[in-house]
């Protein structure tokens, strides 16, 4: 059953009162009611649990206070990390969040960006999907610019004139990783990708060369995996590296080291034993495994209520974009990894 | 900047036709308008991505095909394993899903029962808060029913005339985790529960009792910690049984399990070598952690999507409330417990 909320027009007839003189005191403008007449409407408006109509306030005001996310995969606790933080710094302002999960399908990705601009939407975060091709990823962009809608692009990010950004330095963080594997003395260091149409990607992929070559080791294309941020490529990987001479494996994300991890194991190739493996991002279970995780931290409620603060103040006039906002990605060493003897 | 979306009057302007031309045109309702013209509009409508506003639609149908979903924390795979099935099932009818989390604090599930009414939500999916007690969870079920918003509740809850649930039988999955560590030889069994005034709970620790009464063993209140559901409250529970004679411990979910044995392993506990554990919830990483988690396995993403259509079937007078579905909970025996020698 749908009840309509309690309006203006609810309180007068109750009251006997016209729907202006409500409409003053509730808004409480300078007028001649008595006190009392205030109080009681004020009692009844409690009393009734009167909210003014946020539907009707959007229509007027043209702002919806509601922005969209859109991730490819909420389960991912990298982008659920991102939802709670990005939700807090909107339930700070009062603003809403609407959670649009793509399961890493442009298409849905693209409908949801038409379906959230007909909701009349502020602001869209936005984690790109991994399997579209760099075409598909410029046609959400220029979507997102034809409907005028503001927009965060998180992780998976392109460079173009109006994308503001708002993520770690990956290129860092690939260095940082592989240097790491580099000084516990590895040589054979193979590295599992995502898509690398993705600017985080390909940013990662430099660090992770300039690391090696700062090192004089060379860039074997045969140790670059091509992986598209998934557990299953992360076991599609393993099953790659299986039997080759290899002693470390550098995961583009943490996901992928888990599905690394786990496959070596059921062929009895134990971490960090028997192979050293860092992944990125440090999601919440990646301290709490048996073996917890080597990675790169990405601070991902940080990065979320980066995201809405920047958004809501562009949307707000504020502050004007394109914006870049990068954090700084911090190696956390725990037990995946071990010196090469 | 904020944008308006392209309208029929717009549309009408540019073509120099009327308004209600323009409707009918789009609508396909029959008229005498040359083909030559609907054409021409149709293109026009497919170049500017015209669609029919739905703020607008919002007011006059009085439907927002949107619905929100309180968590606790989204970054419970729990719960983000519940909101990608939710997402799903409102994708496929076209609906929208507002997401709040509430990190546990009841204000917040109360302020947003009262900003999502105002927002003109059609329902409510919600996971209550366990921090509160039974009286404040009993206000936000007297604050849904005052307003008259359909709502399902999931995994945390109460038995009320009014409520719609969709979970577990969880009475059923605290006898299976019991029984399990009986049938390995376990005699010295303790559990973590959440808060006592929930049914989920309630009904874990009934399942518990009925396991150890079947065997003839006896309940000891010793053995039973409140935990909250917290990973903290499993490190207290941990350190609470530290040093007792306890072979086995049931935790009434697995995050909590997490803490038990995080904190065990930081005092040389080995599981499963020096005590048993079983969770409940079997959550993503429970399957990929280095000492794979026995566990009771609920389905989150269809817990999700039957939420999701029941809820809105009962929107639509598809279905009538109160609705209880329940599904099954099913063993998943791992490597967190073993036979006690």
């Amino acid at each position: 059953m749908i009840v309509l909320a309690v309006t203006l027009k609810d309180i007068a007839s109750l009251t006997g009162l016209s729907v202006s003189t409500i409409s003053l005191i509730i808004n409480n403008k300078p007028s001649r009611i008595p006190e009392s007449t205030k109080i009681r409407v004020l009692n009844l408006v409690k009393e009734l649990h009167y909210r003014p109509n946020q539907v009707a306030l959007t229509l007027k005001k043209n702002k919806s206070k509601t922005i969209g996310i859109i991730v490819s995969d909420i389960q991912n606790s990298f982008y659920s990390g991102i939802a709670k933080g990005l939700e807090d710094e909107c339930n700070k302002f009062g603003w809403n969040l609407i959670l649009c999960n793509t399961s890493d399908r442009f298409e849905r990705e693209y409908e949801y960006i038409e379906v959230l601009h007909s909701k009349g939407i502020d602001g869209i975060v936005l984690g790109m999907s991994a399997t579209g091709s760099l075409k598909k990823a410029k046609k959400s962009i220029d979507l997102l610019d034809d409907k005028h809608i503001p927009f965060i692009l998180l992780d998976r990010t392109m460079k173009t004139p109006t994308c503001n950004i708002v993520d770690v330095d990956s290129e860092r963080g690939g260095y940082i990783a592989t240097k790491h594997l580099i000084e516990l003395g590895h040589t054979k260091i193979a590295c599992v990708t995502g898509p690398t149409y993705l600017e985080g990607t390909y940013s990662r992929l430099k660090g992770f060369k300039k690391a090696l070559h700062e090192y004089n080791y060379s860039t074997d294309s045969n140790m670059i995996y091509n992986g598209d941020y998934s557990y299953e490529s992360g076991v599609s990987a393993s099953k790659y590296f299986l039997g080759k001479d290899v002693s470390a494996i550098f995961a583009f994300n943490d996901i992928m080291a888990y599905g690394i991890s786990q496959h070596f194991r059921t062929q009895g190739i134990i971490v960090p034993d028997d192979i050293s493996i860092i992944g990125f991002d440090d999601i919440f279970y990646s301290q709490i495994t048996d073996v917890p995780l080597t990675t790169i931290h990405q601070p991902t409620y940080q990065i979320g209520q980066k995201a809405g603060n920047i958004l809501i103040n562009i949307i707000e006039g504020i502050e004007k974009g394109p914006i870049t906002f990068q954090f700084t990605p911090e190696l956390v060493v725990r037990s995946s990894t071990k010196k090469f003897l």
